[in-house]
């Protein structure tokens, strides 16, 4: 259970890190949308490991493969599934492993709930889960382009200690790309890399916080109660790997400010529009988007995997060293950038979906 | 949609604030479970407004009534429906507001998402919606409560710039209930209830951090991938009114770490238990509860309703001034904790009838 | 489990036959539909007890209170609350019952199951809960209504032997409802009720068919694969008490032609639309609605409660006599046609806004 | 949306006839389970086609691969993924599909419902979508027969007017795989082969019906209300390509009984077992199941594709002839024996772990 997202754009991920394959379903899709896999190796380059000096060394292309679902060029209306095929890993890396948990990772929970696991590579839990989401987020958000031109777009706000300066309203897809790290705010960006790069020297890691904006968003979006539009989006990002934290808008700073401060004033702009002054509300107001920018922060811990030695224990329940020979990130957040984007689309396109079932079926 | 919560412990709420009553559905709920109205009624009334000064002082009793689902006092394993009947409520208060649109509230993304709206009270954007989860969170805590004796204490972390230093692994109930705020460190809780008492005074609403303990935790709940604990505990709670922010184990702390620091050392204890030194992870490694104590926290803002004049705009597209004059919490803080320990202990009860179902029915 | 209905029109039931209350939330309702309690009266009053000599004598009004939802006459979009209070039972007609199973009844599979069961009037098994359906069922037939004037019209095909011959293409509302037994061949529906009459004579029961017909179906409603409308309708109508078969189009009897007798030509009718010639798909083809008349027929079982002597068992497994006390119907037919009519409008409503998701939002 | 099944044990299927693969994903089932593509591959050489002289002659060999969820030959706890390489198929045999709409086939109405569709080979209504269900049911049976030893057999009961006789309480399986239509009355099983032989040289297609009898069926399986049990398997088999009707127990035949008659005596066994003495509910009474043999019927149509001239339309409005020329199974029933089986499985270990989270989770 637990793989599945969404209620009518529903993406389900299979696939282990080292089993053969890990790939996506997503069933739901509009039809006659133009789908290749160019536009989704486009995301899925973003996210793959080896792709620069700050991330893991373990080179696999990535290289996706729609099997079902698309005829002719256009989406069928019916499942859509991807495969990617997994070829760059050695299992003698992670021979330790079946034996030995890393601390703060998902090998001692996996153990305890199943009773078995793939320790290769962190089997299920592994990073390379994410390659289903971003494929699927791909696809969403073509739709979302398609149905409003809503550009979604995700960038390194902090790393560590450092934490750029950047304004949501402004940035451009192109300035996030510009450099490995992600981060649009290019002196800090330098910064970052340094100290990833010294990080990684260290057999160390490091964490940091992803800022994604909404463009474009569409009205309406969320549902009251418990599917208001923030806790969906809470929910997606909160389930990658390494996340450890979630704000909309103001955020925990905004609990340092009054009523009178922190409410976004309306008015009507020029051509008519019901607008908000400023955007505390981070786009969405009572769990429904409210048009104007969503903003989000996730805060992503330093990752488990190590090369330090620590301390950890053994299936057997013995107290036992550890130092990890398995190739890791030194920071999970440039190759996060593009699962953060892919997350935000899933919510969106689904409730896209809800949106128009309930509210357009009898205008 | 999106008024249902939970995919095996299934908890519907309905009902407006100025409509005749609010309740709630408990599907999937064991059967020969004890339950009686006294047991619901002792969270009610830590959320019903009116209970202090600190509070709003519409005074509702809250009284609810089991209509379904119980006989002779045991759970049936059908559902149980619980009602509370809206008594002290004046539609007169609201009159401006079928018109104007509070700044910052649920107003206007319903009107325009829906094209209607129960403008008295908020409608079904009102907290009072939240009585319907408190009632069933007292179900799912007894559920828990025999299941591992498992204890959910919520409390007031931070009230504005108020932050109280709390120990989550010794503090008690009774600690947290033994002032009006809901604060288990006394002297700060004194400074908080100030602090909300001239907030009140200038017509004004303050915002801050509720903190939420899980102590016996079953270890093996949550699944790989979407469902991840924290994932599911982070949209329940942002979810809630007036939500802005979440945070598990280290949070956003942790993202100023490295993952030497970060990580939570494993070791066996004296009676053999595989346990962790430290608890960054907040109870939760992979997605999948560990055992150790569950911890997270979520930001409220200031509420949007307020006593103070504000520029807004009216259905007919004008700009306007709007002062409400509906009765309102300065702070949904103390009212908020039992909200949140009511959403945590939906999460763990649904979460445990799922490991029930995918990890024992083959053991 | 098991309480709600639908993926996006949601229906969900509650209340045990001898409990204060039974009911239904509607959750996804589309806004702005006008919706009275009249509207709703009007279908119970076809279901409800005590309405003539061949049902049971219990004597209930249900009239419906709508509680939630509605505002100003509209729907808001919110959940729609429906409750019928229960008002004339006798809890000690069922005394017997709490010790003694009644054979081929729920009583001894849900205190098997459960550990535990309302026995007074059969608790959540009753026949009340359909009280829920219908209710529901009234709010999805305006949906359709609105969206594309489509009827649904069941009506009772057979009675033990007695089969009618009715033309579904032409029968009308008025007819089905001119008679006590609602089957508008009245010459065969005056044979019906006499059998009926002797069977109640007898204390004992008898079972039948209910056709239903759906006109003005929209095309498109039904999913590949799983779920096809076929397989949906199937089983809105196999959840209905004491039902123990399904067909639709030819159904059984179609097993007996060759692909070249059985298969429905195509042709271009006056004004341009593809038609077929003849109709044995039932309307619905590969899953998905063909724009034809969809036809379906529901066959339910003579009921278990009857006044006759028969042998049992008890709790205390014993083998005993019993001779059930309660007000029961000699026939249940004529009650269920406004069932089945709900249901289908239930799989057609849902499907409807499944559709406008998918189909419509690029368009 | 429509391509998963099941809440706990959740199947999505995929792929289409004449695309690269069919397969599926399988997502809950319980850790620790040995499975083998050899359990699997059993049960797709009986759905395979070119098994015998009456199926189609499209040799597809149905060679199954498991891409996830195995480690070491026990199933994960994470999703199985299970992927068949199409081989044998010639596009061109379609080319005249690509405009003209076979009667009483899937086509049109894709067409009308997608405006596009994948027209080789029947793209994702073809019958190999069931290739998925069969691999997922043969998991499925594993669970079950672990559980409880659960036996399931199918069998064709009826072709077009040969009805055989079969006592449900005794048939083996291996009966019912000694002949080629499996039909375990040998003599009328000829005879049914003769039929379908003979409808083959017309280029024409039968019908009939399967029975399947569910043995040592767990009690307790099935929910109140919208999932009862035969609710859910009436919907799993009308899922099935070609299903027109459906039965459990006593069926549409029960409709002429009086309740005396129908009621299924209780009776306590040599061991103090509570049975029944005959068994006209067919296993199932108030929705969950009591332990008897669960006996369900299903009726097949005679199959659209057939190599007859037919009157039809074309995409362009045009009346015109088709005589398709795509191989095709004369009769569906032999192939549909093991899908039958495969539905009913995924039904019952699907409310097997429905039953154990809510039934056993405080037990």
């Amino acid at each position: 259970m637990g793989n599945t997202f969404g209620k009518l754009f529903r993406v389900t991920t299979f696939g282990e890190s080292h089993g053969g394959v890990v790939g996506v379903i997503i069933d739901g899709c509009p039809p006659c949308l133009e789908i290749s896999e160019i536009d989704i190796q486009k995301d899925l380059n973003r996210r793959r490991p080896g792709q620069s000096k700050i991330t893991t060394t373990r080179n696999e292309t990535d290289q996706c493969e729609i099997v079902s679902g698309i005829f002719n060029g256009l989406t069928l209306g019916t499942p859509i599934t991807i495969l990617v095929h997994n070829k760059d890993f050695f299992t003698q890396d992670y021979d330790e492993l079946s034996d030995k948990f890393r601390p703060s990772h998902a090998d001692w929970t996996y153990e305890t709930k199943y009773k078995i696991r793939n320790w290769q590579g962190g089997g299920r839990s592994s990073a390379r889960e994410t390659i289903g989401r971003v494929a699927a987020g791909a696809i969403a958000k073509k739709v979302l382009e398609q149905f409003n031109k809503v550009e979604i777009i995700s960038y390194v706000k902090q790393v560590n200690y450092l934490e750029a300066i950047i304004n949501p309203d402004k940035i451009t897809f192109e300035q996030v790309e510009n450099n490995l790290i992600r981060c649009p705010d290019p002196k800090i960006a330098n910064q970052m890399i340094s100290l990833i790069e010294d990080t990684k020297k260290n057999n160390d890691s490091i964490g940091g916080v992803i800022e994604c904006v909404v463009r474009n968003s569409p009205k309406g979006l969320g549902e009251p109660v418990f599917d208001k539009l923030e806790a969906d989006l809470a929910k997606a990002v909160m389930s990658l790997p390494a996340s450890k934290g979630f704000e909309i808008g103001s955020g925990f700073r905004g609990t340092l400010m009054t009523g009178s401060q922190h409410n976004d004033e309306f008015y009507i702009d020029k051509i008519g529009n019901v607008r908000t002054k400023t955007n505390n509300s981070g786009g969405i107001q009572g769990g429904i988007s409210n048009g104007e920018n969503i903003i989000i922060r996730t805060a992503f811990k330093p990752i488990a995997t190590i090369g330090l030695k620590q301390k950890t224990v053994t299936s057997g329940n013995l107290e036992v060293f550890l130092t990890s020979k398995g190739r890791h990130d030194p920071c999970v957040l440039p190759r996060a950038v593009p699962m953060v984007d892919a997350m935000v689309a899933l919510v969106l396109c689904d409730h896209l979906l809800r949106w128009q079932a309930q509210c357009k079926v009898l205008n």
